[in-house]
């Protein structure tokens, strides 16, 4: 199992936390998405993957793209350590929190955007950055009022495991914590970034622990 | 079953796709993303959605948000006209085309950016118009490069059934042609929407099927 990574990437980061909760062990391949303009623009990885985006894992004859995708997947073949509740609300809860994450904030801080706003439109360094943190301030906000008002929420995103949640909430954090967002207004989503800490899986996952870490 | 649903959300119209598949009947709950600044800013979404965000479900007791995580919900507790194949690898790459269109396109193209690079980044229409485009002919260029590639591909986006990345891929065109992209360069995603619109479920889900249609 070959998992295309970037260290600092929040999508990869997100597969390497499901993977290392399952125990499924992998080898990673670093695509620096800086270097040259970015490697995953390269004929090498467009190959792998059409979408010039990291993630990608190739697995049982197959390539297959997209975190939320990949996990679902090794949800399915290594049920082992699940990452989603046994009933269907519940399931349906954190698969709409991991989405928040996936769908509605990422995808609008991610390198491509952000160079977009840059390049192409001309932004300021100060403008891009204002950007960057008021949609993921944005992401944070949602995400901590459907944590804060559920008792769904337990240590973890929902109840005391940790789920494909959990796995979208960690990279987040990290990525609020770089830029500097204040977390004071998200106690619960901080409480269970700090019990996720405590787990080896994500220790292992950290973008400082990857091969490819600057 | 009461579905907030707007009827040019492309969101909402995924989620009317999957119900109209399945022959499950519900409620349409109009919500105006444009009057007043938006309805889904207003206290009474709010509290049904603090995403602020279209669709949600009400079901079962519970209100779930999220297209993708809706549909999932609606495949495990509504199994008949299955939207996912039965393999795992099959499911992998039905949900990641899915998402190619759910997290990697259509947010960077929604309201809420819109109006945002136009009143906070104070962006002509011009700009703004070019932004939209770009985003969606990227996930358009994405999304037939994955479908042409692969053998997988049949009369819907995987084989001869619709699934949840046919359900994506409709809205998706139907914001394309409304902006006037160029959809020659794309004849597989083409080939796959003309018999989507073939099949009543598809069309009774159309914008301009809805009891809030202008």
């Amino acid at each position: 199992m070959k998992l295309y990574t970037y260290f600092r990437s929040s999508a990869a980061y997100r597969v390497r936390i499901a993977l290392n909760l399952k125990g499924v062990a992998y080898d990673a391949v670093p695509v620096h998405l800086l270097k040259d303009g970015g490697e995953q623009h390269g004929a090498a990885y467009r190959a792998v993957n059409p979408s010039e985006l990291i993630p990608a894992l190739e697995t049982d004859g197959a390539t297959l793209a997209q975190s939320l995708a990949i996990i679902e997947y090794l949800e399915e073949v290594h049920p082992v350590m699940p990452l989603l509740p046994q009933d269907a609300l519940g399931r349906a809860r954190v698969r709409a929190l991991a989405q928040t994450i996936a769908s509605d904030t990422h995808p609008l801080t991610n390198l491509r955007v952000l160079r977009h706003l840059k390049g192409t439109l001309g932004l300021s360094e100060d403008d891009k950055n204002a950007w960057y943190r008021h949609w993921l301030g944005e992401g944070m906000r949602v995400l901590e009022a459907q944590l804060a008002s559920s008792p769904a929420t337990g240590r973890f995103c929902h109840g005391d495991m940790p789920t494909i949640a959990d796995c979208c909430l960690v990279p987040q954090v990290f990525n609020a914590r770089r830029v500097g967002i204040d977390l004071a207004p998200f106690p619960t989503i901080t409480a269970i970034d700090a019990a996720c800490a405590g787990i080896p899986a994500f220790q292992a996952a950290h973008p400082s622990q990857q091969p490819d870490a600057e």
